[in-house]
């Protein structure tokens, strides 16, 4: 199987989607960022009442996904027809779990978009809660559902 | 300690660091992407030949450090003075290692822009590689150096 | 009547349109930039020959409609297919009218571009005339005209 | 008194501000949206437990400002070092208040960045509310507060 | 024949589109930097191993293409669906020769996208090599093919 | 000479230049926009009265300017101080000439800046003139002065 990144004589470029039908596709991403347990719990005081951390990321990564091909050098624009992002404190981790599905109705798969939302609200939370913590960690960051192009349904292993 | 992006009344605000002193500034950020044997396979042949993964993944990564304060809502803008990315191949990972350095002349830390840094080429090695495996994963994105503030200088763990 | 803009757990998110019909879709939005009558003067001086404060707000305006997704956080980027955008002087004021027409064929309504064309235009004409008074008001922002969707015709009240 | 965004011609340019000192710099914007009483319940019922409406306004007008030099054609780009926004319910208007406080270090003013997170911040307000009434308007945009320059403090009268 | 960016009155405006069908459509342009002969030894030992020039430009043009729509004030916002760019060194020139090609499915040509993605590129040659040579020029550019909307087919002169 | 957009191993990076002195910077590139005479008409009758094409482009070419680190992948970001763009018709051509001076107090030259300008001036040009000819050809994109930076004054030969 070949990069479709590349053309024959190993050239970058933007692929040639424009015989590709246009159909609706959905696509949902994944990821985490770690920190102490003290760290959580400046974010758990914000969602019940000031210092709204997991809100502003939120609304960075539904951001984040609209800029994805200004960031990724070879990504089609795509008209995004959805973006929710959501984040979810997690003690066991510890940390906060991130997940983002994006929709469109277009010619190009959208798990680049939904990959950069979670990315983009993982590094805000990072930003938020970087003066309590520097030693935070970001991960897990994958792709879980990818639906409704040609190549089919794909779902991670859990 | 408090988190600095919020102000007394629990708003979100960009913090104001307009009486902060005008210093040299450094960050390091690391992170990787963790693939098949196979798919690393691609991004070792394009490095010695043609389909540059690598290349074009740093590019994005010192693009992304130029885009970091229209991505996260309260970071400062930053004259940016240097951005060096760097993407190793491991085959005992197996995958590909980043890490960015970043420097300004400024009244505020860049760990956010070497993070995006980071962030930005590993989305852009996930975007190049996709059509070989969708499984690949972001990890271990985390602040390894950062100096030259008041807050001192902080080392990650090994 | 609910905030479409938020699920049913109250997070924000943008709305899912992917199932709204592809109609063709049209806004129309005014407001107004009130200055001193020595102020307005400037301004009709210009248009008739030399520094021309409404050319430049104008222009302003439409490439500030392209920009309305960045700048709305939960806007969905949209082609647009058409921006005008008409700024008149007015003695009566004293001060400038503006008014912004926005067409898309697209899934979602363009309100939010011919409003945000209206604001740039007049932020535009702000900063050509600062250096003469800073004492100018931007009022009279809203949506005088809304067709082409699911929710109908509508127009503002004269 | 002249024009300074034109020269001797009459031809537009961004004025030369190379031999302006770097003082320290500070504006205050205000405005408002005014709605209906039962549209301004919903933004009351937000701010106290979900659909924060407010808190998305005053995200979108801190990052607004920070985009001032994209939309205003002859802005200078400034390295700015605080933004705050408010916003505020007023039953009486009825509607929401809102203004915007920002610094910089540099060598030209912050009014411009300061008006435009007031428009950012009020067109967002009405993004998240036009579900239940497109009639809103926006109004009383203007600079309360400007200081540190070479032409001296400016004060609104009230 | 008039110009459509102008209505009747000559104010600038976005041309309404609306009504156009959409299409498959193509355009190709192309340019070069002209240099001296050892300006263009430094690009291709860059070519063959390392410092690779050409690829940085390559990237550089097809973004470029991607930002046609915010640098050019009344160009329409466009789905690109596939953009290529070739970069060849020339000793006869000497220097490199740049070619774009651009497609979209869309209600408007693309061969502002061509000329953006190729002047982007020309001028990323420039900045990479500018420690070598400032002398350096840039020429030559011009749309060579445009096809698939209603005024036709054009090819350029050879 | 080596060219400093690479490092020792050849990979691209963004240059140090933090400990390069902050000074005052200059640059002034040209260009021109080469059309039948008959195009060159339209664009004289424009600037007489209506439909002022060198108007728009000129905006167009400062606002470009702004835009340079955002285009070029290894510029840095640079606070400008001032950008002047000057379109000149010129029947000998016949077509439009332009010529753009960019200043900084900063870091690093502003070369980039200036040919930036001009030659988002010249696409501007050609856009706003297509509908009548398609054969226009932009070319004498150069540097014709840089002064203020270590490497001393650059002026072009004639």
């Amino acid at each position: 199987m070949a990069l479709t990144h590349f053309d024959a004589s190993g050239q970058a470029h933007m692929v040639d989607v424009s015989d590709k039908a246009v159909t609706s596709r959905v696509a949902v991403a994944e990821g985490w960022v770690k920190m102490l347990p003290e760290t959580l719990a400046h974010v758990e005081a914000g969602t019940s009442k000031k210092g709204d951390v997991l809100g502003i990321a939120r609304l960075a990564g539904i951001m984040g996904a609209k800029k994805t091909s200004e960031l990724i050098p070879l990504c089609h624009p795509l008209p995004i027809t959805k973006v929710s992002v959501e984040l979810v404190p997690d003690a066991d981790l510890p940390g906060v779990r991130i997940s983002a599905t994006v929709k469109t109705t277009g010619q190009t798969g959208v798990e680049m978009e939904a990959l950069t939302a979670v990315s983009t609200a993982a590094l805000t939370v990072y930003d938020m809660l970087k003066a309590v913590e520097k030693s935070m960690e970001i991960g897990g960051v994958r792709v879980t559902l990818k639906d409704g192009g040609k190549s089919g349904r794909y779902e991670a292993a859990p």
